[in-house]
């Protein structure tokens, strides 16, 4: 599971800590029946996760569509905004459960949060 | 939900969100019961979610008996310990699905992550 934190917003250190927990337990939740057993070797194997962060919302939509056009699950973030950011500003994009085979080739020239 | 992330490992900010990850998943997915009306409703209320800091292993363990001791849901992350911590080095203290109303009084008077 890969997390992208949408890093033009700034956020501290908590705040960005929390749109990534939110963008992974919504891929949890939006686990449909395809993904089941994907969900299960990743939970058997620690819940793997990875925090990363790209510049611009536009990056984020580009990692989206590229995640989606490959079948990956995706999930982008949007914060209730009573702090830091505009409500329903987008935060954090969120690709997986997925093979890292799979995802590396969209995230893997990203930088770690 | 309140995280609580051991601040004595100075964690990197990405790090440090992986973990708030990790224990608002493991709440989500441990939540019984007796729990599943406080999970709705916090989900319908946007899943709210908040990032804190203690400093030590004590002082996570002192957070999880209060909260314990108040029947609300406690869980300690340990981590695979991969890259910034030895294995099994607890890093984060998940409090809830619970009312503000409960936790505050516990979590109340610790800094923002």
């Amino acid at each position: 599971m890969v997390l992208v934190v949408r890093g033009e917003l700034r956020l501290t250190a908590g705040k960005a800590a929390v749109q990534v927990a939110h963008a992974a337990v919504m891929l949890v939740e939006a686990a449909g029946p395809r993904e089941r057993a994907l969900l299960e070797a990743w939970r058997d194997q620690g819940q793997k996760k990875i925090a990363l962060t790209a510049a611009t919302l536009e990056d984020l939509q580009r990692l989206e569509r590229a995640a989606r056009a490959r079948g990956l699950p995706t999930i982008l973030v949007r914060d209730a905004g009573l702090t830091e950011v505009p409500p329903g500003t987008v935060t954090c994009l969120g690709i997986g459960p997925a093979r890292s085979s799979d995802v590396d080739p969209i995230t893997g020239e990203l930088p770690l949060l």
